[in-house]
């Protein structure tokens, strides 16, 4: 039922969305839907100039500048509950200008980040923490 | 792009599975997928009998007693990004026994709890504010 870090960091590698959760000051915390790319150990996040948004300075930048702890998870629903799954990340986040191999990572996964002016910035987690389960 | 309070929860009312965010003291929140049904205002989060865990002690309800403010979020993800649209919550958790009424939500919604003794208690989220995003 538990998977071991292995078969996380597999699981992670194997899908390219998830939840990231950062904590607000007043609200608690704040939950929103995102797309990444590992490498190595860390997990990269884009902040990018192509899905629509009123603006890039985003709340969680804003939370993470306040607080740098996070979380992502990755779930695999089903309505046959023997298929479930998921695998959740306790991190340390940055906001920073991402590297070439960042880009590059972000490119390789999603064809939407082909021209480099299509990721601003990077919310760049370094995992503390990980787990999953799975219900077979 | 941002989604009237109408459409936010027409949607959350057409899908069974979401990811809960609680806060916790050390680590700053704490994230699990959950099936939820929504009863008037009220989104309902069952504790199950039936997902194979190690403990109906959850540290989720742990989470809750200590401090109530929870989000909840429900995203649509699709490699066309033309399609994606998210809506979330923010509320109060309470852990209760559910009602007649609660169970029956849950049990019309999902026919694995079909049976009384599948649902052990359950989370009401108490929404304080709803939002949502649509690409399209």
């Amino acid at each position: 039922v538990r998977l071991d870090d292995e078969t996380c960091w597999a699981r992670l590698r194997s899908r390219s969305h998830g939840v990231l959760g950062t904590v607000h000051a007043s609200r608690g915390l704040d939950l929103v839907p995102v797309v990444f790319a590992v490498l190595g150990d860390d997990i990269v996040v884009p902040i990018d100039t192509v899905k629509p948004k009123s603006t890039t300075k985003l709340q969680r930048l804003a939370n993470i500048e306040h607080d740098a702890r996070c979380s992502m998870l990755v779930d695999h629903y089903d309505d046959d509950w023997a298929q479930l799954w998921w695998v959740r990340v306790h991190a340390r986040a940055t906001v920073i200008d991402p590297s070439d191999a960042q880009r590059a990572a972000l490119a390789a996964r999603f064809s939407q980040y082909t021209a480099a002016s299509s990721v601003a910035s990077a919310i760049v987690l370094h995992v503390e923490s990980i787990n999953g389960w799975s219900a077979a």
